[in-house]
């Protein structure tokens, strides 16, 4: 398999960290998303993916784009290890923390949305920082308050074992962190952040441990 | 089964058209989102969907947010008739073209970001709507592109009967419709579109079927 990725995108963070959990072996092929006026508008990458963002993954001919339809295709494709669980209402939790974060934060704090902030609307460096936060606040928030009410939850989103719930918080959270979003209000989420940064496949799934890293 | 649902959501009606082209019943259970200062944030709908946000679906006593969540839990829970394809590669396409809606377009145009621009941001009506159909534009021509390149698309998203593409697309082209957005660049979705409002399911869901529907 081959993933189309760029280190600091962290919809591509959540689908190494889903590959690494089922221990796949992949080849990384760089996208990087401003040098050139941003490789992902390239008439080879757009042919590929039309959405014209990271991460695609290329899988017997198959090139699949949008994060969450690769992680439901790994899980399709290689049952094993499960990172759903195997009841209906399980998945249907699991599937709902993953599109709260898929939909609910992460595409208001895109690299395109950011950019539309700044040089359509004429938004500051300051107003945009805290237009980051809010939705980030305001989703978390909902994602703490789905795993601290529920017996569900357990050293990871659900139960004591990771799974795409939680190849969805950890990038998240990398992003909370860079832009100093208040931890107090979601404590859960924060002793789950660190378990699975505790595993290797989520370390080695990190920005940093990427061959397109920049230091 | 019960639908919280507020009748211009188009989640809710991605949902609503889900439960009719399965020919499942259920009850409505109207939330409006601008009356009384929002009824979603009251405390007995927080408590339902820590989100806040409609559609939510009561099943035995389950509550389920998100509605990409809800339509996945109802093929699993009802498989018949199947609203994704069989194979992996057709299942990973249909969830692509549904997370291009539910991700890359709809969260941009939620009316909680619409206040958020107007209130925080100071951006004016006239901006206000660029930005809506900015989104929609650039959304809708990656999907048009998907369609329109693909052996797979047939009367419908895929293939030559209805199913969960279907059921983001006709909400998206509500909204798109509803905003004046240039329809030339996407032939592929219209036709496709025009063949779903021709089915009784995809016409009892629409906004204005709904026993919520303000005159």
């Amino acid at each position: 398999m081959k993933l189309y990725s760029f280190f600091r995108s962290s919809a591509a963070y959540r689908v190494r960290i889903a590959l690494n959990l089922k221990g796949l072996s992949y080849e990384t092929i760089p996208v990087h998303l401003t040098k050139q006026g941003g490789q992902q508008f390239s008439e080879t990458y757009r042919h590929l993916n039309p959405t014209q963002l990271v991460p695609t993954l290329i899988d017997n001919g198959l090139a699949i784009g949008q994060s969450v339809a690769i992680l439901e295709y790994l899980e399709e494709t290689h049952p094993e290890p499960a990172l759903l669980p195997a009841d209906a209402a399980g998945r249907a939790r699991v599937r709902a923390i993953m599109q709260s974060i898929a939909c609910d934060i992460h595409p208001l704090n895109n690299l395109r949305v950011l950019k539309y902030l700044k040089h359509e609307l004429g938004v500051g460096n300051e107003q945009r920082d805290d237009w980051y936060r809010h939705w980030i606040a305001i989703g978390l928030e909902a994602v703490e308050s789905m795993l601290a009410n529920s017996g569900d939850t357990g050293l990871f989103c659900h139960g004591d074992t990771p799974g795409l719930a939680d190849a969805l918080l950890v990038p998240q959270m990398a992003n909370a962190r860079r832009l100093g979003c208040d931890e107090n209000a979601i404590p859960t989420i924060v002793r789950i952040d660190k378990a699975c940064m505790e595993l290797e496949a989520f370390r080695l799934a990190a920005p940093d441990n990427q061959p397109d890293a920049e230091v």
